[in-house]
């Protein structure tokens, strides 16, 4: 019943005996508790959002709903393991293509341990998040059922420059992904991924307006993920779209001020996305 | 014919014999070169700055008129010494209320040398700016002809904690600000500085559609100036709110990306002054 999910572009990963998350047929995704404190930290996140009635309906969409936690058969053969049972807004679908883009042009609060802080920093300043205000970790792109999915290494997302995360953020929305960067991305699905009245862009723009006023929770080292189905366009159907917020390991409390870090980050980009809708050909 | 401005509330300031800015009747504000480039690089952004095609004209009103250098004799008594000319839109004013804040949560940049990134870091956490998204750097609120101003110590106000700032900004638009802390400002002139059409509020909104946009320039350690006239008020008269940013030693090219870190500490400054607005007697 339960499984290693085939979807996944970012965080760890499970398989060879490796601890990662699991998925099942009921529409589940069990995420394992990470040790150190963030696992914790991140159920206690999980526990405190989903009663909180100061988050409105039309932004809880946009993160994952939360079933509580399952000891499960842990992926790496250890035995019984804590996991969160999470919404899968990703393995229920056909073919997904994925990008998780991690927000923020710092990764680390201000109340951190020093060490940690020093290699957030560091990893900020190799990666995009620190010019750019947020980092791509991951993608992969739906081709055809030949070509299967084009997925770049982690290696080499992480050396994503500002023009390579640009790239790939048009790659995400064409129809030849995978071809060599001699040939144009033809960003043939930018007007109905990003674009349109329940685009990416529309999604995040309502993400954007929420983050300009609320100040509940500072989102360190979170990110948003996108989603859409290829072939659901091809068919004529719905792009199925949509975004999610994951990875709440490191959220704390704002105390009153706005996440002027995630919304910095957010506002970069939605910046880079809506130029693609305004010229995907250029 | 040239004195030493008496509104200023942070930066170098001229008197005792040390080197600092200087205005004249004429409405100019000069400012002197700072040494170790950061005059050079100064100057260099109100020459391109001025010139430059892109920049909208109801954005430009927001930056000070640039009218080029002039040598005049240095207030430290050094003999003559290359100033910035600059549009003076505060000693023209009487007893104008002014407030400093320095906008971002980093006031350093990715290419800076890393001592000068080391000694901004720390003065970010150890300031607002990293928590809050930015710093008032300086304040100075006119109170009545006996009273004078109300003007808390540099020391004083680099202390500053969220707390302390949210009401320095309440104080910054009350007619009782040096009161002692068991007394509440009272906020009377929020709804006239910063509310209205064309109060600070709206003039902070406009400035941040431009930064969500642009990707010309990125603004580190540069301050948003607010300056309104509390005896125009009370004589029944337009307020004069206006803000203006200033300090330009430390910009630098977008190069196609927006400025992040600007925006996010703009968006925290508008929350805390909008929270006002709408709760004055909060």
């Amino acid at each position: 019943m339960l499984k290693v999910p085939d979807h996944q572009v970012a965080g760890h990963q499970a398989g060879d005996g490796k601890l990662g998350p699991l998925i099942d047929d009921s529409g589940h995704f069990y995420k394992p508790l990470q040790n150190d404190g963030r696992g914790s930290h991140e159920l206690a996140f999980y526990t405190s959002f989903s009663t909180d009635k100061r988050i409105p309906d039309d932004i809880r969409k946009f993160f994952p709903v939360f079933y509580g936690t399952r000891h499960l058969e842990a992926s790496d053969g250890s035995g019984l393991y804590p996991h969160l049972a999470l919404e899968d807004t990703v393995s229920s679908r056909i073919n997904p293509s994925v990008l998780d883009a991690k927000i923020g042009s710092r990764t680390w609060y201000p109340q951190a341990a020093e060490d940690y802080i020093i290699k957030c920093l560091k990893k900020d300043r190799e990666t995009t998040s620190l010019e750019l205000g947020f980092r791509v970790s991951g993608l992969r792109v739906y081709g055809n059922k030949e070509t299967g999915f084009w997925k770049p290494d982690k290696k080499c997302v992480l050396n994503f420059s500002i023009e390579d995360t640009r790239l790939a953020l048009r790659k995400f929305v064409s129809s030849n992904p995978s071809t060599d960067s001699d040939i144009k991305p033809d960003c043939s699905f930018a007007s109905t991924v990003y674009g349109g009245p329940a685009g990416i862009l529309a999604q995040l723009l309502e993400l954007k307006s929420w983050f300009e006023k609320q100040t509940i929770f500072h989102f360190y080292s979170c990110s948003v993920l996108m989603v859409y189905e290829k072939e659901s366009i091809l068919q004529g159907r719905n792009s199925g779209a949509e975004i999610k917020l994951v990875d709440f390991a490191h959220v704390i409390e704002g105390k009153g001020v706005i996440d002027h870090n995630f919304l910095g980050g957010l506002c970069s980009l939605i910046k880079l996305i809506s130029d693609i809708v305004t010229s995907p050909s250029a």
